[in-house]
């Protein structure tokens, strides 16, 4: 690949007079069949399956409903999904399941295309209210419970979140306390901070919720387990004695949804509702867990839940593949000037500005995707038994937790940019950008808040480095962050430190060839090592201050410890773009990809340039070489961009915008040919400046 | 001021343990009602009457309507706006107006706060059709149609954008054709791509519309012309013979306007019906004008239109205003980890991240508000005759052509920044960011695409250039772009080219004091005129190449143009908030205020510190302090944050978001009575960690 890039990309300098595309030379084009196949990935069949679903007008989102009647919609879509068995892959065989993990959220993913809320009320009811029962209940739940979860006859909540934590779980305040009298579990909401908040199905729909809740027995609190709670009667809808609620009401998007607030009176529920997988209460009160720490208890238990977070990777990345999609199409057709002139004009696709604003995201658009591919394969090894061992799960969660942010982010600056590129028209609700938009907003911030995602992966960063390093003093530490020993860096799985093998470890070789694979890398891997080590230096000694000078100290490096672990995922999904690189067996695709992978690196480099020079990573003069590389793969790119949406595979009933249509195009060839049909007869006016340099001449 | 930050700023070098927020000295607090009348403005009268209008439930936006529904109250709010004199202030004295320009867009401002649609639909009404009748037509004109514009016994349509030619009104292909015998203008559409598209009040209300068409007479085209056109009768409001329209559906906000599509087939209106001020027909069919270039004309006609720009820059401003108070408030209350504990927490607002994502946002707002300040001064100047030449004309189209675009861009990014913030919270609509953020988006590409503006910019600063540097040949330039020469810096009032006067130019100075105000706008300054030199080297001579090689090496250099572009409108930004600054009357106000000011502006170099680097204006050694400066800045604004908000003047009827509201404290303080209760009744279950420690010991 460092080959196919370096013979195809002119060395630095100043750059000739190129024209607004480089014509490709022979073979320099895209097997778009190819490369579709490729980006189905290893669920390949699903989701076609999934897609021709999702490509029906009965699952389609129409836009102008209210809050209330799109509610209804979506919930009458899910009984069409339950009736086209396209929810059950991941339930267990004996009860009509699959067992399908990887293959469930592949699916599942696809439905964003139709309507992101059909996706998330889907996600709530199997994803999360059936994969509670299924993952933390045990066999007996699963027959009493899953049959009706899997149907639908039971809509249901997963009732964790409180208006008070959002993202503290451990914090929780809702309380189940065991009564050994009667055997039972009291659901009880302290005050109003405990109300479950934010819950799906919960201000309509649903008839029952796992509850979670710090679970006391003995009058010991055993932290916080899961309990399958009844909420309404399934004949009048209203609540049971002591539930109660509140809607949401109108949100910035997923408005097919009926979030709500719950809360609870001491409600009663037998002691056979807790679900008992990871800890159980015997009738007379005693507790008991395969997990002795409480701690590891509670993450093994929320650890079963990192499903969500690798599906809205997904459906992340394939809305963001919707509008660069429509957004390309419509740039390579659109034209900024003139039609009514005679000259060959540019669409806005060649404008050097617009392929600035659109390539290098269809770039990471290809990122997301190869790097998602990676984390559902990760995700079936570790659900499906394969690979499931600690440190499997919990390179699985941190892997989750550093692509989950990057996608969900990327996808609402692509839905947004997408929309800018097609101006006015991008705002009308019809061509969807704005649509999808506003539902994926929330992405950002649920199951795990982006920002909060990321420090779980630094302090995963933190760790890594102090075990590779723990036999090293300060000293070493300082030289190392000062970037003068050798490359050491954070590959694909996380946590797998691993040595570079260089003949010169030195970042300053960089600077000879931006456009190589391994410098790229180098330069990557390089800069999250550095800012790790940095932190961590900073942090040296922190523990042993008082607590409220060690919680001081590390808020003042909050931030670059944020920064650092989304370097860090930066550079996994470069990996993953990279590693699929080997896979791409036609050599025009490769080498049109590979120019794909260097504008998705250099633009990560580009972004990150003050850190770089500041370093010493890069020369002044090397960096300044940056931005025209860049413009120069623009312009290669340019040619192919159509080819390179196409191959996402999705089509006008999934894409669904009238300004990707063709539309523009027969617009144009009417003016065009009103214009030549004037001329032709002699008719048409003169402009004034014509006119009066005439009567000048006269 | 100087002096105000050197002794506030601790020198670089490695930081000490600071606390999450420095505390106060003596004298530093905010005079938050003197600084909210400094916001208030030229026109703070004016913007407190209408902010009094803007605060009354009946113009408020209400969630959850139908576009339809919607339509109908913003209808009903702009009759709302008429009994309570709210928008003629821009109107001749005779008509009842008050000839204020200023005060005009100061007031109609405001509206945004109540509901951006009303805001919009009201310049639909009064801004643009009422606007263009009143700039573009002359007496008889004014008295004939004005008051029923006025009364709103005529809503009307602003009809110049079309679908084939967004932002390229010149290329309209609507045609007004001139017939003697009967005295009218016939006004044809003549193929789809020139349907009037995206135009408000065009779908339902219009019984009128200014329609810009190219006006042709004795077979010559002298251009685009606007004419008065009625489209509906007003008994059926069916649309007249010959019209004909499109409805545009819901958009991705601002669904209280009828947005829709216009098309003539061969409408006559009478030769009177032309606005003429700039151009007149005599009834045998001979053109006048008083402009003799015929491209000097429509910019003269365009630059009429100006206040749209201005009113959405102001706009913008108070959305984002708005936002921050709200965003500000909940994370000076919200807590993050457990509030059952009994140590004193810190509140989001505390945490470095936070402060990173809020407090550089608040900065924003405040050189955003203080820069549309000097924009409104200008505009009255213009438009009330105190200073209107050709010279100060362009001037303000260049100022508003610079401001509008990153006023509307970081308004977008503040809502969405405050959304994020407040979580799943801030997506509810009630508590208004991801309401307004959609209401809020097409502003980044309506009244001018915010890039196309932006070239536009780049355009004059390229000419200004020119003719500052027409006596040096390509040699001079390049020691120029170099950054060898003395600093030459374009300050405030766009084009005005001023001489720093320093001992010394060279901008490596720069380093020694970041802090320093000279310092940020040297640096600032001269990255403006050294990118601006830079492209003026790179398209040397581009004017005497083929049309097809000076276009394609225009389009090389786009994005460095547009970039320019911004780096000026950024420096305007900044010496706006600088000059603001001389103002402050109270010591303490000063201090704090000089903070922010030093906050933006080193928030603007670390966002483009990459070139400050690479081009030898800042050392390696000092681009790594510029963070830590900012992270020190953040924690001694930290304490003033609440009053640098409640400085924007908004009371709880424009906030309206319930996070805002103090709910949250409330919460805690029942969760922390609960815990405290619980402790004290010798009855709270002990943790399970605890617990086992206990029987061990045992």
């Amino acid at each position: 690949m460092t080959e196919v890039a370096s013979e195809t990309v002119a060395t630095a300098g100043e750059p000739a007079d190129e024209p607004f595309a480089v014509e490709p030379a022979a073979g320099e084009r895209v097997d778009v069949a190819s490369l579709a196949e490729q980006l189905l990935g290893g669920w390949a069949e699903t989701r076609r399956v999934a897609r021709e679903l999702a490509g029906r007008p009965e699952l389609h989102k129409l836009e102008g409903l209210t809050y209330r009647e799109h509610r209804q919609r979506v919930f009458g879509q899910l009984k069409y999904l339950v009736d086209h068995k396209a929810v059950h892959r991941a339930f267990p065989r004996e009860l009509g399941g699959n067992e399908d993990h990887g293959g469930n959220i592949a699916g599942f993913e696809e439905l964003v295309t139709a309507d992101p809320s059909l996706q998330i009320k889907a996600g709530v009811q199997w994803g999360l209210f059936g994969a509670a029962v299924l993952h933390l209940g045990t066999e007996t739940h699963h027959e009493k419970w899953l049959p009706g979860i899997m149907s639908l006859e039971v809509p249901g909540c997963f009732a964790m979140t409180e208006i008070g934590h959002g993202s503290d779980v451990a914090s929780i305040a809702t309380t189940a306390t065991y009564d050994p009298e009667t055997e039972e579990f009291v659901i009880h909401t302290p005050f109003k901070a405990a109300w479950k908040e934010f819950i799906g199905n919960a201000a309509n729909d649903g008839l029952a919720a796992v509850v979670f809740a710090q679970l006391v027995t003995k009058n010991v609190n055993h932290g916080v387990h899961a309990f399958y709670v009844p909420l309404r009667d399934p004949d009048t809808k209203d609540f049971l004695p002591g539930v109660g609620g509140q809607d949401d009401g109108v949100k910035g998007g997923l408005n097919g949804i009926d979030n709500g607030r719950l809360h609870f009176d001491r409600v009663r529920v037998p002691r056979a509702n807790l679900l008992n997988r990871y800890g159980a209460v015997a009738p007379d009160g005693t507790y008991s867990s395969p997990i002795s720490s409480p701690g590891r208890r509670f993450f093994t238990m929320l650890g079963t839940l990192v499903q969500g977070r690798v599906s809205l990777d997904g459906a992340a990345t394939a809305a963001s593949k919707l509008a660069l999609t429509a957004a390309i199409r419509y740039a390579a057709e659109r034209r900024q000037f003139n039609a009514s002139s005679d000259t060959a004009e540019e669409v806005l696709l060649d404008y050097q500005r617009h392929q600035r604003r659109l390539l290098p995201r269809l770039a990471s658009a290809y990122a997301m995707s190869f790097a998602h591919e990676q984390l559902l394969k990760k995700f079936d090894d570790v659900f499906s038994g394969i690979a499931d061992s600690d440190e499997d799960r919990q390179e699985l969660e941190t892997l989750a937790a550093a692509l989950k942010p990057l996608a969900t982010w990327n996808a609402l600056d692509i839905l947004q940019e997408c929309r800018e590129a097609c101006g006015g028209a991008g705002f009308i609700m019809e061509n969807r950008f704005a649509s999808l938009r506003a539902d994926l907003d929330i992405y950002v911030t649920f199951e795990g808040d982006n920002n909060v995602l990321l420090q779980l992966v630094a302090k995963r960063l933190l760790n890594d480095y102090a075990k590779e390093f723990r036999s090293l003093g300060v000293g070493a530490l300082a030289k190392f962050a000062l970037g003068q020993a050798a490359g050491v860096a954070y590959k694909t799985g996380l946590g797998a430190v691993a040595q570079f093998v260089r003949d010169s470890g030195r970042a300053e070789r960089a600077a000879l060839a931006l456009r190589d694979e391994d410098t790229q890398r180098l330069l990557l891997a390089d800069r999250v090592q550095t800012m790790v080590a940095q932190v961590a230096q900073a942090l040296h000694g922190a523990n042993r201050l008082p607590q409220a000078e060690a919680a001081a100290r590390f808020n003042q490096h909050q931030n670059e410890l944020i920064e650092a672990a989304r370097a860090h995922a930066e550079l996994l999904q470069w990996e993953a773009f990279t590693e699929a690189l080997d896979e791409v067996g036609d050599p025009g695709t490769k080498k049109i990809l590979t120019w794909l992978r260097d504008l998705f690196g250099l633009s990560l480099i580009e972004k990150h340039l003050a850190w770089y020079l500041m370093n010493g990573r890069l020369s002044m003069q090397r960096g300044r070489t940056v931005g025209g590389y860049i413009n120069r793969l623009l312009a290669r790119l340019r040619p192919h961009a159509l080819d390179l949406v196409d191959a996402f595979g999705y089509g006008p009933e999934h894409v669904r915008a009238p300004i990707a249509a063709g539309g523009e195009a027969e617009r144009q060839a009417e003016a065009a040919e009103h214009y030549a049909a004037l001329r032709a007869s002699g008719q048409a006016p003169r402009l004034e400046k014509h006119a009066k340099s005439a009567t000048a001449d006269a």
